[in-house]
């Protein structure tokens, strides 16, 4: 159905109808949705009438095949035009196979797996009747104490940007009208939600244009150029304004300058919320606000449906506007085939065959294997089948390891890691106690898990937040462990046994009390379904930890924002000339990070060869080449993350001190080497000057290469015409 | 000598001897300084001749009349047309006659006061030799975690406004050249270096332009509509750009659009900053670059001194920007009358009578009465005579007290908390142990403090930060006292007796460990050269503590920036319709500080009236009448601020929650009663839209009437044409 024939469909449509296809409701709200008697009180509150229901456009969070087939058959019989519902969800990392936390899979560097986690979700949500996924989520994250930082990959633009990319091909797949085992995909939060003030979620968000162009955009526009169906809106405000009603960001920036032609979503509610933000004096203002910003859907709020009738016919809203989102709705449906197949993908029995399958399951193993960053081991992993291991902690025998946004996901599904270290070498060897409970403990837990300590050989801690402490508004001001937890391992630490701590947690935390306290701490984030196996495979060497670290982990809350890619400022600490006191710093703690950008460590060492350059200039025709030989110098078959940054001395406006711009991972067998070439080019040089202007200065520049972006070696080149 | 003579002039002038006009150099490097032989390596290092020294424009932190007037007397002699030097220093809170730091002083919110602490400051430093003072510092602040805050009034854009202007008048007078006992105001830092990311000074700042103007700006162009005759560079980037080679910010904003035409000066080194910064490549760029801006002269690095001649000659820079700088100097020059009279105020006599007069020490006690904020007191203060006091603490017998940037200030001259006591009250009655130092202690020290202790009725708590935890360069990431002095308290709480907190420090602190430890807490900052007495007349009763936070103090670090004026939010905590967690709030800790902009109790207690406003709706005509009847309502004589506030409900661009718009301070005896009338007029109902147009909007206000920002009272309003 082309867009004439869409036309056409449009203009048989009466206004309300027009209207209604731009709101989006939750599924109770349906017939034939089997909860839907629990929403009659909000509907009455949303003063939704059944006529607007049965003109919805989309609707919000229903799954399960069975259940979205009724409500889609249902829905049809009642529309008078029989246009099919969206069928909209948060699928963010698996649908019932839960693969690790964004963050983790940041971590991997891994983009093949990143994809392939996205086509998993999308085969086993399309078969559940979902439509859409509200992901990825590619906000650039500096600040640990939000809590959507697990949704985010990072703190590197283009590593961001690089994940954006790998996600919306997972999901969306190559032809998304034939291939049904895809959905859309609806990249989030437009724009700079990560930059949350005080990391508190919600907050305002300030700063400049030029910053905002250069950190937070890219991976947004990476993920559009690779094809993304839909946007979704950003609860705060940019630059004064909220993102839903920001008419410059979404229709000057995002439609006009960019060409997006996509359906633009808002956020839950966040039409509305245009009210408290003090941006509309009501329902009628914020409508008239989102509309003009150029918003398709209106998410579980009815400023739409109840103001855009009065708008349109007292001349404030032109009803072209309207037209204009209708169309871009219809078309994303025309685009998923709903008009031949309004139940796409949906399948009881693909459902059943696909969820949670062995090929599933083993493939959030390995992308878990590939998430969990080892932070510190001196001598003490891999863990040997013959020791006496004593697991101890709240995470021990916990399902809690899915993280959130993982809403559809079981933890009883959930491999606990008791279970995949017994799984992986039996139980004879592995005494187990919780020690304490997440934030809380008694004496007699404690007496409990000394006990099993007690004839150990190892003791292995499993320790982190519950997954409420992260994930949407589950910002903290404290990112230590909780208190308790820190008591645990200072009471364990009496027993004078090597010490292992492996942390589920959605953010980088303050490891006071742990990385000093303990011989190895293993990150393993939220790792999904497949979790304890995956980590009972890195604690026993039978998979080697390869992933590195894409946040910052803070010295202390005190130091935060600190990530890799800051500016030098004019009194950098350490310079040669600097003093003493005058210079950027804290007095009380480092200006670096614990675990810096790009760190984790393997099981298995790598050494580089002094890095070679084609030439020390490159011009606009004559890209360079940047060489460097691995080793593998260690006892056992590892992968290893060779990563390069740049550094422009002189910018027009400053510039970062680090920035990442390739990365190669490589797997060597023990006294294996290889030899890793770069090509970097003038384009790679690029940058937001004063004026917006996004371009390269000639002049001098540092390449660095090495295993994260603290540990480098330094190469020179200039950059002349 | 008017304009036209100083052409005269610059054209005898050589282009060398125009060049040196711009460069400033520290005391020592100058004929007739008594320290002179120090410098010689720094000098070498610098690459300065004698003939640059001999040229120079203006040097820094030279004070003393005798030396003073030898320099200026040896330098009129090597200069070829006899241009007198310009002496430059930070007098920024007294000279020899120390007041409480900025920030101590701002929470006197007294205009009258802060006036009368520079023109003493002023007429010290006149008397001393110094034209000019690098003052008011009126950066916006928002994170303790910065040491330099106390330099600042605080969190608030026209409060800082107020006090910039009165700093002004204090420094300059009415009539700069006829009246020797003032001197020059430089305002800075121009602009924003308050805003240093994670409150790291030095460090990268980034905003919108529209947040500059709103927040930021404000507190400078009251300072330069008061007549302040210079401004002095931030080091921090403004959007990209070191603010001193910033030319949008410098010339364009600052030069062309405000009109200002007094003379630019970099911060120390800042113009050489600008190669660290990254946007220079050389000194050659940076003088470029700064010339350009409209920076007139370059404190203590020689990059205008080796290369403006070189950019002129090749034609990169028009001698014309060049003349502009040194007209600039000259004129100030001949606004001081050095012309006339070289040495201005300087004269050993007045020196002697003036500094650290009974006059000025007087001031500085009562200064120092009125910044002290009384944050807690549960029936324990005032202190009586006849009770036995026991002083504990590392602040009990410090002259440590005078704070950051009381160069020229004598530690031994300052009153001692105890010696403060005993001349109020004798000695009987009062034992004094250190307990602590301030950042270690030992077991002996504890004991001694225990003992004095044991049979006091109060003890009094003299705790704190040194002054250099503060300050330039002084920032920290955790803002606790330090552990040991929590120790302290937590070990005297053991002899159950009531307990008063007296706090120095440079920044609002987390009070975790005091507040809910001790029954009242005295804030004490810095209070300068009187701070013991003035405290003693505080702790007794013989003044009563008025003063209020300008600058909140937060719940915990990791709640910064936490200020009075945020915005709201899309999902703010508490609203009527708020769901438990999704609302924009931390998890473990409240939004709210532990104590609000506005807040400090006094030994009395006031009680307001129901407020009345004198129409429902508001005019571009026809302002507002609010009015309300306060009452001491207890034993004593006291001071209250009465505080306005509004809200604008509905913004083009969101609006604070609360923006101070006017406040009254009014002293009551016990029973009295007084009306308090504001006017608002729509003038300060206006604010920076989203294309940066400084204008009102009709619609819905709130004022609200009380005494601190928390706690208020609600009236609406509308403003109608």
């Amino acid at each position: 159905m082309p867009e004439q024939q869409l036309r056409i469909l449009i203009n048989q449509m009466s206004i309300e109808e027009k209207i209604s296809q731009l709101l989006q409701l939750a599924g109770p709200f349906f017939e034939g949705s089997e909860s839907q008697g629990e929403i009659t009180g909000p509907m009455e509150a949303l003063g939704i009438t059944d006529h607007s229901i049965r003109n919805t456009g989309s609707v919000l969070g229903l799954t399960g095949a069975k259940e979205v087939i009724q409500v889609q058959e249902a829905h049809l019989k009642n529309n008078r035009l029989g246009i099919p519902l969206l069928m909209m969800a948060d699928i963010v990392h698996g649908y019932k196979t839960i693969f690790p936390v964004p963050l983790a899979i940041g971590c991997s560097w891994d983009m093949d797996m990143a994809e392939n986690t996205a086509v998993i979700a999308a085969a086993e949500a399309s078969a559940a009747g979902v439509h859409v996924t509200f992901a990825p989520m590619v906000d650039l994250v500096r600040d640990p104490r939000w809590g959507r930082v697990m949704e985010s990959t990072g703190e590197d633009p283009f590593l961001n940007s690089e994940f954006a990319r790998a996600f919306v091909r997972g999901f969306q797949g190559s032809d998304l009208t034939q291939d049904r085992s895809r959905v859309a995909a609806c990249v989030k939060h437009f724009a700079a939600y990560g930059a949350s003030e005080g990391g508190r979620d919600y907050n305002t968000v300030d700063m400049s244009e030029r910053q905002l162009r250069e950190y937070y955009l890219p991976a947004y526009r990476a993920a559009l150029d690779e094809g993304c169906e839909m946007v979704m809106t950003a609860f705060n405000t940019v630059d004064g304004i909220p993102a839903t009603g920001n008419r410059r960001l979404m229709r000057d920036l995002l439609r006009d300058e960019w060409g997006f032609d996509g359906v633009l979503i808002s956020d839950w509610g966040a039409v509305k919320e245009m009210i408290p933000h003090g941006i509309a004096a009501g329902e009628a203002e914020a409508a008239y606000r989102a509309i003009q910003a150029g918003v398709d859907i209106e998410m579980m709020t009815p400023s739409y449906e109840h103001h855009l009738k009065g708008l349109i016919e007292n001349g404030q809203v032109d009803e072209s506007l309207l037209d204009e989102a209708v169309m871009r709705i219809l078309k994303l449906k025309h685009t998923l085939g709903l008009f031949d197949n309004p139940h796409r993908g949906a399948s009881i029995e693909l459902e059943q065959e696909l969820i949670l399958s062995e090929t599933h399951r083993q493939a959030a193993r390995d992308a878990a294997a590939k998430s969990c960053v080892l932070l510190k081991n001196d001598n003490v992993l891999p863990l040997k089948k013959e020791q006496k291991i004593a697991l101890i902690g709240p995470f021990a025998q916990s399902g809690d390891i899915l993280g959130p946004w993982s809403w559809m996901g079981s933890k009883e599904e959930a491999i606990q890691v008791y279970t995949g270290m017994v799984n992986l070498v039996g139980s004879t060897n592995i005494t187990t106690a919780q020690g304490c409970d997440i934030e809380t403990g008694t004496e007699a837990q404690l007496a409990e898990a000394l006990l099993a300590a007690q004839h150990s050989d190892v003791i292995v801690l499993a320790l982190g937040e519950h997954s409420e402490m992260s994930g949407e508004a589950g910002s903290l001001a404290d990112i230590r462990l909780p208190q308790i937890q820190l008591e645990l391992i200072a009471a364990l630490q009496s027993l004078n046994k090597p010490m292992v701590a492996v942390l589920f947690n959605g953010r980088p935390l303050d490891l006071h009390g742990v990385y000093d306290q303990v011989d190895a701490v293993l990150e393993a984030w939220y790792p999904g379904t497949e979790g304890g196996a995956a980590i009972a495979d890195l604690l026993y060497g039978r998979q080697n930890p390869s992933a590195r670290l894409t946040m910052s982990f803070p010295y202390s809350v005190g130091q935060v924002p600190v990530y890799y890619n800051h500016f030098n400022t004019g009194r950098p600490q350490g310079a040669p000339d600097a003093q003493v006191r005058y210079v950027s710093q804290y007095l009380d703690i480092p200006n670096e990070p614990l675990l810096p950008f790009g760190y984790g460590l393997s099981y298995t060492t790598f050494e580089y060869s002094e890095a070679t350059i084609s030439s020390t200039t490159m011009t606009l025709e004559q890209p360079l080449t940047i060489k460097v030989r691995v080793t593998n110098t260690g006892e056992c078959t590892g992968e290893e993350l060779v990563q390069l940054y740049i550094r422009d001395l002189v910018g027009e406006v400053v510039r970062p001190v680090k920035e990442l711009k390739s990365f190669r991972k490589i797997i060597l067998e023990p006294k294996e080497s290889q030899e890793v070439t770069f090509t970097l080019t003038e384009e790679q040089l690029r940058y937001h000057h004063s004026n917006l202007e996004f371009k390269s200065d000639f002049g001098d520049f540092h390449a660095y290469i090495g295993s994260n972006s603290r540990d480098v070696t330094e190469l020179k080149f200039t950059l002349t015409k």
